[in-house]
């Protein structure tokens, strides 16, 4: 790879810049990506829990507004499923023991309408922000200086209200909502549509369907696309760029030089990069801004879904833990039961440091307490964490304190010179998920193209 | 300098990089520092405006609790001089025209009381935070949990009194206060003593002495106690560690080894290098969350201090602006006048995007407007801003937004097997201060001659 030329060069073989890389290549350009891992997919890992059993340590889902994720999937043939949702969820809140979904209904009906109420002012306050620009919003002042979590809790709202805000968006989020500022989180829901198909799992939500074979299938199939132009293991270290040129130093000497450069990592990452000339402080000043978040997986496998006859449909909402939510991720034509549990925010912080056992444990003790003995003893488990991943550094995206988005907003997917951002955390469509990945890889690659034509 | 070994790698060759590597080599042990820069000094930059005129475009003044500067001077022979502190303040705030002290004080004595009143309780507040471990604070998850703007705004104070409230807090911090948590606000103010330390410059403040010759004096001299261990234009890129052993790679394939290494850059700067084991997402995540602050200065240089003569003393307090607040930064001996006007968080932002004539002359009309005509021709001016150099990205210092405190705060400071960390912003007395600076170099050096002892 030393003395390598390409049209692009493209740093970071997510789902953003293999497709940008497919995308380039398709226009008759030549790309030669650089992945700093010894793998391809970025926050898509796919891991066998068991010989023929896949489970999604990152992404997992797609919702049915995902079109161009529905697209690639169809172009390269992986076939998707839909996400189980039948029976009841199970609630642990308020010092209250674990109560069925209907049970829970009559009990906390008030609270759930406060709920209501809340999340379809979050829908008229988010269909205010301009998802390709949010600092234009007409008070994009007033609600980027208010953290989300303190706009929720001047909303006079009962505890158990509260709380199941806080879950369902730190579920989205993945940190606790006084950390992001409120026009951050509108941006968040206007950039996915509504709350509804953000925080539901049922029709319409964003996690609908699922991959046959696991999602890595579908970074998998687009490297192998792009597979002469693809150098693993090769951590970029420093971009010299110039007017019409630009060369990419890797760790270990190795250099490839190009007309255009697409960094496909998170915001965060490329700002860790050196860039000769460098960049301007304002670029600069927003990638020390934009922190990855805590998002952990952890699943258990079963000999069958045993909850599923007992009526449930293994999503439960807890505020005991370890574990705020959990879903049932079985597989088609597999007859394991697998349970997922969410660590996310605080939750993967404080156990991400606990050792597996006893992470495996307490969320073991966990599923007891919503489905019996039965969840006392699984055949398999296994979870993963993103902060420790070293070419990551946490999921499942980029999130924006106070100020951050009215400030540095514009810098945010602005090319600078021969040097375009992808990265989901850069896309105005589903930011933060595989959707995003493609919108911003395609329009990263367009812009490489344009400027090349 | 490649296969250069030394007992201890430094980088960084700011105050606190400096400071260690003269420890160490006072206790026998053998330093080499790799600085970026092609200079010393870090957040410490003298310049001439004129012949022999020097002014300080980023750290200038010590305060009378700041010992180990004071003991510092004096052992390198650089000698100090008293901030000029006579005359009145001007005021022009709230819509009013420009107002003298005496008048403001007859004005808003009600709004000044309020200003009292909230301080005392900051002092009441701040006394409660240990600073070695502002997470142990009993109040910290509260505190960590809103920011120091959503306090500021619950206290019910008049519109004058909260606007004075921002103005001296954002003269600390360089950020609005909603971007940073209110625990980080309390550290802060209890770092350094009392609110009345922090923010006055008279008597027992923050900014009473400042040095002959410049502060760049002190790295300086510092430098040449050191000078045949020190590397200049060595960016470090990575650095790998073992049990017994590290080498720091820089750009251009320059390496060093060392037995430990201290790292004596801003927690942000310190994550953007590549570690090899790579470091705990807990280390990580903090690096992550702890961004620098903006800040500008612009210095006026007219024939005589003219304003001295008028009873001024040189300090402006304006929410107008471009500068929220100025100072009469004369040198003893030279008989121009310098006014350094502030541009702090926001400012420092806006303005820092303007042409420096733009901006010179807006800082001109602001003058005038409160020490009339004679302001409007200085015959010289310089100005500075710290986000757009590469090898700082942002002044004063760090700042916590929250919950990084409460869930970080361990990992500031700690070694990682042979890696210790220095810097201003890993202090715990006077924190973001050249006070700081050399506590946290003397800190780090401890710490590793005793790992060697």
């Amino acid at each position: 790879m030393a003395g390598h030329e390409a049209d692009v060069i493209i740093v970071g073989a997510g789902l953003s810049g293999l497709f940008a890389a497919r995308t380039v290549l398709a226009a008759g350009l030549t790309p030669l990506i650089l992945e700093a891992d010894e793998r391809v997919g970025g926050r898509i890992l796919t891991e066998e829990v068991l010989p023929g059993l896949p489970v999604e340590i990152g992404a997992q889902w797609i919702g049915d507004t995902h079109h161009r994720m529905f697209a690639l999937a169809d172009e390269l043939g992986v076939e998707t499923f839909p996400q189980y949702d039948e029976g009841e969820t199970t609630y642990e809140l308020a010092g209250s023991p674990v109560l069925r979904g209907d049970e829970f209904h009559r009990r906390f009906g008030g609270e759930l309408a406060e709920l209501t109420t809340v999340l379809r002012l979050l829908d008229e306050l988010a269909a205010e922000v301009p998802p390709e620009a949010p600092w234009r919003a007409p008070r994009a002042q007033e609600w980027d200086a208010i953290t989300a979590g303190a706009w929720y809790d001047g909303q006079g709202l009962s505890p158990v209200a509260r709380t199941l805000l806080e879950i369902c968006t730190v579920g989205i989020l993945a940190v606790p909502t006084v950390e992001v500022s409120f026009l951050h989180l509108l941006f968040t829901i206007q950039t996915c549509g509504v709350t509804a198909e953000l925080f539901a799992e049922s029709e319409g939500g964003a996690q609908t369907t699922r991959f046959v074979g696991g999602t890595a299938e579908i970074p998998n199939r687009l490297a192998t696309l792009v597979e002469s132009h693809l150098v693993l293991d090769a951590p970029a270290l420093l971009i010299e760029h110039a007017t019409d040129s630009v060369t990419v130093h890797c760790r270990g000497g190795r250099s490839a030089r190009g007309r255009r450069v697409i960094v496909a990592i998170s915001p965060m990452l490329a700002g860790r990069l050196m860039y000769d000339p460098p960049l301007s402080g304002y670029r600069d000043q927003l990638t020390q801004r934009m922190p990855n978040s805590a998002a952990m997986k952890a699943f258990f496998v079963y000999d069958e879904p045993f909850w599923r006859a007992d009526g449930f449909n293994g999503q439960l909402i807890s505020d005991v833990g370890p574990a705020r939510m959990s879903n049932d991720t079985c597989i088609p034509g597999d007859d394991h039961g697998v349970i997922l549990m969410f660590l996310e925010g605080e939750q993967a912080r404080t156990h991400g440091h606990w050792s597996q056992e006893e992470r495996q444990a307490a969320l073991t003790a966990e599923l007891v307490r919503h489905y019996g003995d039965k969840a006392a003893h699984p055949v398999a488990y296994v979870d993963g964490e993103w902060g420790s991943r070293q070419w990551t550094r946490g999921c499942y995206n980029a999130n924006c304190g106070p100020l951050v988005w009215t400030t540095y907003g514009p810098a945010l997917a602005e090319p600078i010179g021969v040097i375009h951002w992808a990265s989901t955390d850069t896309a105005t469509q589903w930011s933060a998920y595989m959707e995003g990945a493609v919108e911003s890889g395609e329009r990263a690659a367009r812009e490489v193209i344009e400027a090349l034509g």
